[in-house]
């Protein structure tokens, strides 16, 4: 089936969303790589000349425009090279867009498929801006046919079961085309796992038609979105045999008259989460102009973890690390923050809070004594978000948030007071992976200090508090947070894992009457199958009942 | 071709999204009302079983199941009456459902149909969840056929041409099984204008197929959905003949044996936008449980207009007014707050900044002068926030922010500071509309302080601060406002309406560069097509840049 011989480049590359001008400078200087690689074609991912996911700019009619300039600015650069580029098209009598890939070639427009398989999934609206195309058909390029495939997500369900959503019908309409190989131009966010159900569903289809399949992917984050690349092509058998870097930009080259040996599939394992989190946190801040960060460090295991991925992202030159101990902190706390920030080779302060909080209690309770009731404890929250903000608009730092995602879950955490910040870098991480995480950290040496990680984590917002005064212990509390959230399961399901009703229908009552506190989150950067945000849309006032 | 005669209840009801008892003893009651008055059938609007919107409570398994548990609740209470509810029903082999209306009577549910054009615009995403049914037919009931439409926001597009997303051809293929007419059951929320855009809409058709066109509505508030039911009843000359009430609920009776006198169309004005904000607020406390609310009122028009509708959907005994002057705070502020308070009978305290103030200048000054930059503007409408969420936190009173649409859209506000609130009641009214609400509640005596109606808006952060420092005057503002964000206007039309590009840039950047804040802020009560939250959804880090 196979006759002529080609070599192709995968581009995959980190687009600033709306920034055509950049992004054309950033496509025509790859271009220029592929030339220089000899390549007769090179591939760009889904919507790369916009930057995936633009949302409701295209709604936006100036936007659109400045989009289909974007594509006529490309077309000089295409003289004696194929460029499959990512775009939008305007649809006559019609509101709504095709999701498009158009194949240039010596300043003309030699072919255009449109995405025909629309998904409305997780962050994914399509048929809010797309219209589906049912004409699928493949592009003939130099005497070969390309089957085509636009497609962020089509590669599985949420849980993974590729069956279902896979565009087995495009593949099969393709496939009556006789193409040469199969192109999947996609941006597909990254979460963990992820990576082995694309390499699995993506090698099921090559071997099942016996053609090539090669996927192009996004890199780079935008927002809460995480992409990680991680470009694969497949021969003829389902074999893998080229693989793009992981949260990195990359070129690579399938040459179809060489002959590839199978190379072993990447395996997944924490490093993938970190990586992950430095380029979703570097991205949001330089792709947004900001170089520097400030967070609040407690001597806490979760914003010692967001230190070390600031200090990772952004340099450690660029990072401040405030500590602002009040009257109920202990004193391994302030140390434990201070031999962090020395570890990390961040700069650090030291504010103490008693001034402000003495402030507030006198106010309120007309004398020095405390109460000790929760306006006191969340006060201090709110203060220590005061004092960060305000360095962070007298220095123009850019404050990022601590909050863990079993806190984030459950309402565990003070509203304007610890989920302050521009992101929430740690928002889609699980307690027990934040451990996780730290241990990978200080897998070489200790980075993050070992009392951090051994002592029982506590909000130190009233004498001797221990989080797990009011909540069930982490494991429990996390494996049910999965189990509900993530794998959307029904109750029975948590029942025969061995969990009680009563706690089970505790927690789910805790984490839907924390609705209300997640609506006013920053953008969490997303590792799982579904974080909190765009992807998961529930209403605060409600009253559904976790029990009978 | 109508030959028997009905008796029809169109029941426009407040649902609890998720309160599946709640809502079938409300549902059972109207069932109640509607035999009392005689009916052979009595309406729901769409998915009344269930509330609208429930987002994603709709992927939880448990969920669904307890849906079809309320409807078979409901059967035994059908005797001798037809009821039309809405509900889903699960799809064999697919994840989503469809959202449908059942036809009860007599213990058995005697017919379906289908939701069959999905909507995927603004606030709605029925892709997520939905499937669309090709297969439209008429219900039978008595010997009567029924043309049943499920519809959120058919009836118009974004900008209130009726014809783009009517569903012509839905209506054309009722029309071929000859209904005895059409029935379309709604969860369609308010925005000012839309009923005269319903209106036109269900008498065009009405007079177009010449059969008698009964549209029932739900009513009441979930998060920052108002809907209005606003029920109607056209008769097949497409002439107005029955009207429910707005803002309340209501049931109509249509008798097609009787002869109806055409009533004249009502009028939207101004009160309907009050009238919807008061519902808003209503709702959103009671239906989460709060009956108290707390605001700061600094002596503005915009938490002035907030309070005023605070006192009028709690009642004036549960709400509290604080003011906390600053140093910069002028006289009349001060008096003028205090002065509202009483006017309104609501509870009112004073809480002085300075000290609180005074605490971060030495922290961060190291003396007691300022400095006069952002952090210390901001700081003040921060420690506000604090004192405020204290009072909140101790004494059970919920928040409400009093931001207005023209500063959330232009980040005149600030992040932890004035946008703090569960609530942002007139985050999409422009400050031009905050003055004409407020001379609507002054229309019959002086409720509102007449100082603060015409003084220069000012945030009172520095000395002699004024609005228009900062910003366009509000009626150039609020105009470019509208046609961005509402009307999706290219920069071409602002230009042709004589605003200088250089204007209109400057306000876009201004938009788009607050962004960041918008996705922190509270829930807005949405009073026009475009409110921010879920009807408008925007990347945060991009560099579309608005100017050539």
């Amino acid at each position: 089936m196979w006759g002529g011989s080609m070599k192709i480049a995968l581009a995959q590359f980190n687009p600033v969303i709306g920034d055509f001008e950049g992004n054309v400078q950033r496509i025509i200087s790859r271009i220029q790589s592929a030339r220089e690689l000899g390549c007769d074609l090179v591939v760009f991912p889904e919507l790369s000349l916009i930057g995936y996911p633009p949302y409701d700019l295209l709604i936006q009619k100036d936007f659109i425009e400045s989009c289909q300039k974007a594509l006529e600015d490309l077309l000089p650069h295409t003289k004696g090279i194929g460029v499959l580029v990512g775009g939008v098209a305007a649809i006559e009598g019609s509101e709504k867009l095709f999701n498009s890939a158009f194949l240039l070639e010596d300043g003309k427009i030699i072919g255009q498929v449109n995405k025909n398989v629309l998904d409305d999934l997780d962050y994914i609206d399509d048929s809010r801006y797309f219209q589906e195309d049912k004409g699928t058909h493949c592009l003939e390029f130099r005497g070969l046919k390309l089957g085509v495939i636009i497609s962020g997500d089509l590669w599985m369900d949420s849980k993974g079961s590729c069956i279902k959503y896979c565009p087995e019908d495009i593949f099969m309409k393709l496939y009556d085309q006789s193409p040469a190989m199969f192109i999947n131009m996609a941006a597909s966010p990254y979460h963990y796992t992820k990576q082995k159900m694309r390499a699995d569903l993506a090698s099921c289809m090559a071997d099942k038609y016996h053609i090539p399949l090669l996927f192009v992917n996004q890199v780079g984050a935008n927002d809460e979105l995480i992409f990680d690349g991680s470009s694969m092509v497949f021969d003829s058998k389902g074999q893998l045999i080229l693989h793009g870097k992981s949260f990195e930009e990359d070129i690579i080259v399938f040459d179809s008259n060489q002959n590839y040996n199978p190379i072993e599939e990447v395996r997944e394992d924490i490093s993938w989460i970190y990586k992950g989190l430095v380029l979703g946190m570097r991205d949001y801040f330089h792709k947004s102009g900001f170089k520097k960060a400030l967070l609040g460090i407690s001597g806490g295991i979760d914003s010692a973890l967001v230190a070390c991925i600031a200090a990772e992202a952004l340099g450690r030159e660029n990072v401040l690390g405030v500590s602002m101990p009040s009257r109920y902190s202990s004193e391994h706390s302030k140390n434990d923050a201070r031999k962090l920030a020395e570890n990390l080779g961040i700069e650090y302060r030291e504010i103490p809070l008693e001034p402000f909080f003495r402030e507030y209690i006198r106010a309120f309770n007309g004398t020095d004594q405390t109460l000790g009731d929760l306006a006191e404890e969340n006060i201090q929250a709110r203060i220590r978000a005061s004092i960060l903000m305000f360095i962070s608009n007298r220095e123009g730092k850019m404050l990022v948030c601590c909050s863990n995602k079993s806190e984030i879950a459950v309402g565990y955490s003070t509203l304007y007071g610890d989920s302050c910040g521009a992101l929430a870098v740690i928002g889609d991480v699980l307690k027990t992976q934040v451990y996780e995480l730290c241990r990978y950290i200080n897998r070489e040496k200790e980075i993050i200090p070992e009392n951090i990680l051994i002592k029982a984590p506590s909000a130190e917002l009233r004498p001797n508090q221990k989080d797990e005064d009011s909540l069930p212990p982490y494991s429990v509390l996390d494996d049910i947070l999965q189990m509900y959230i993530e794998e959307n399961a029904p109750v029975i399901d948590m029942e025969r894992k061995g969990y009680e009703r009563q706690t089970i229908f505790r927690i789910l009552n805790m984490i839907d009457r924390a609705e209300y506190k997640r609506r006013q989150l920053p953008p969490v950067l997303k590792i799982t199958s579904k974080a909190f945000g765009l992807s998961r849309r529930m209403p605060i006032v409600q009253r559904f009942k976790w029990s009978e």
